[in-house]
Formats: structure tokens, C-alpha cells, sequence
């Protein structure tokens, strides 16, 4: 089972006490994929989180260009990193593909999972939504100061 | 006070009994802003969540060009929106400028009076975080499909 450290650096369990972690514990499933693997599917049902304890992977995301649709590299994650949280949160489908760069395990929380968890104790489960929240806000907040720089700069561009 | 019916109808109280929207209607506080009028500064503090419920208001957020700093308009909001959410879930400073393009009213519940809530209430605390989450989530998602597009584009200008 992966051990206690780990999980308690993790933004995922921020605020949780280690009575709280161990009782998680033994829901997190240990998964593993050998390079080049597809865990995630774009456009597919995942229905859990992933958290990365070694091993790296990129986000794919499709896109249709004039000559096709293409499949680009938006991110990497590594160790430490999550995925999965958005699926988990608006249960739609998987916003992008994500492949194993190399060999890579990860440990997942299926949302069943955290619906039990929700069943059992309330004040955990509230705050792993709470952290899962942060997590996707702190991802918004990237992507809109991204998004304002790009396509303030397409408005210039078109302004001259 | 506001009407239940309008509460109820918000994305926001999604999943929440009458009981427990009248439970939180008296905390919900009545603030109206005249046209022109600055009701969040980006890089302040809010600490409060807005429910426009007459008017509109226009999102501005500042970004460098090589004229200088300049604030655009990134989205506008109407009857029904919310603003604030990231800010009251991820404890930051407001990551951008809302102003009134019209006489607005605005129902606002503080930071303060959710924590409130959580105290006296953890399950409809916890309705409203996983609603503020989806939110949040579902503007992610729009924020990555316009990035990835945007960002594509480029790359492809660039691949020429």
C-alpha cells in the first residue's frame, strides 16, 4: 500500500487528519502502464482520479486544423500531479487523452469510491471536494490568464 | 428577500431541499451597483459570491501588449450568472475586474456565511461547494477548448 508521506504532501488530502488518510487508503487502487499506454480516452468515461507516483504523462487534446484533425501536447504531468478531477466533479465526459511518456503507476479513486466516502464521513469527503475544487480553479486561473494573453494579442493583431 | 423560486432555478442550490434554501436566504445579502460602477477590482479581495439577478455586468481583466498595459473585455455576464466562485473556493485575489454595463443588483453570500454554513449545516455546505466545483469545471472546459484551439492555431502558423 503506498505509504502514508505520500499522500499527506498530497493537495488532494490538505486538511485531513492521518485518521482520515488511512481510512482512504485502502480504496486507492494501484494501476500501472508500460510507455505509449492510453489511460484516459478524450471523449471517453473515466469515472476516477489518478494520482501519478511514478512515471510521467502527457495531454493530448484533438483539435481541427485546416489540414485535419490533429492530436496536440498540451501538458505533462510527473509525479505528484493528478488527473481526472474535472470527469469526477461535473461527471462529463474526459476533456483529453492522456499516455504514459514512460512506464508509469498511478493510484486511483474510483467516484463510487468517493460516493461511499460521502456515505461514511461527510467532513472528508467535503473536504476532498474542496481540494479537488481548488486543484480545477487553480487550473482555471492558468488557462484565462493564458487566454487572455493569446487572444488579446490576436485583438491587437486585427487592431493594426 | 429574494423568491425561492429564483433560488431555486440557480445552478448553484442544484441538489438542495426548500428547507435548506430558506435556511440560507436570510444570509444572502441585496447589493445594487449603478451603470459604470466597479463591483470586483482585479488583484483585490472579494470574499463573496454574486448572483446577478437583474442587469449585467461585463468581465474586464488587464494584460501587457507593447502599447502598455490594457483591459479588455473577456466576457459579460446577465440574469442568472454567477462571478466570484474561484476566488471564494481557492482563497485568491480576484482574477479580474467586473463592471456594471447597466443598473445591476447583485445577491451576494460571504465567505464569512458559508463558512457559517458549514458549521451548521455540512451536507447543504457541501451541495454548494460540489455546484461552485461544477461551475468552475464546466468554465475549465471552455477555457481549454478555446486555448486549444487558439494555441493550435498558432502552433499550426508557426508549423508553416
Amino acid at each position: 500500500m503506498i505509504g502514508l508521506q505520500f499522500l499527506k504532501s498530497h493537495a488532494l488530502f490538505g486538511g485531513l487528519t492521518e485518521d482520515e488518510i488511512n481510512n482512504i487508503r485502502p480504496l486507492l487502487k494501484d494501476e500501472t502502464f508500460t510507455k505509449g499506454d492510453t489511460i484516459v480516452h478524450e471523449g471517453g468515461q473515466a469515472g476516477k482520479l489518478f494520482f501519478i507516483y511514478n512515471g510521467s504523462v502527457e495531454i493530448l487534446k484533438k483539435t481541427d486544423t485546416p489540414k485535419g484533425s490533429v492530436q496536440r501536447r498540451i501538458a505533462t504531468l510527473g509525479v505528484g500531479d493528478t488527473f481526472g478531477e474535472m470527469e469526477l466533479i461535473d461527471v462529463q465526459p474526459c476533456i483529453a487523452t492522456v499516455r504514459a511518456i514512460e512506464n508509469t503507476s498511478v493510484l486511483t479513486l474510483s467516484n463510487m469510491d468517493l460516493y461511499k466516502i460521502s456515505k461514511s464521513n461527510l467532513k472528508t469527503y467535503t473536504l476532498i471536494i474542496m481540494n479537488l475544487a481548488r486543484e480545477i480553479s487553480r487550473r482555471l486561473r492558468r488557462a484565462d490568464g493564458l487566454l487572455a494573453g493569446t487572444l488579446f494579442s490576436d485583438q491587437e493583431k486585427s487592431d493594426q
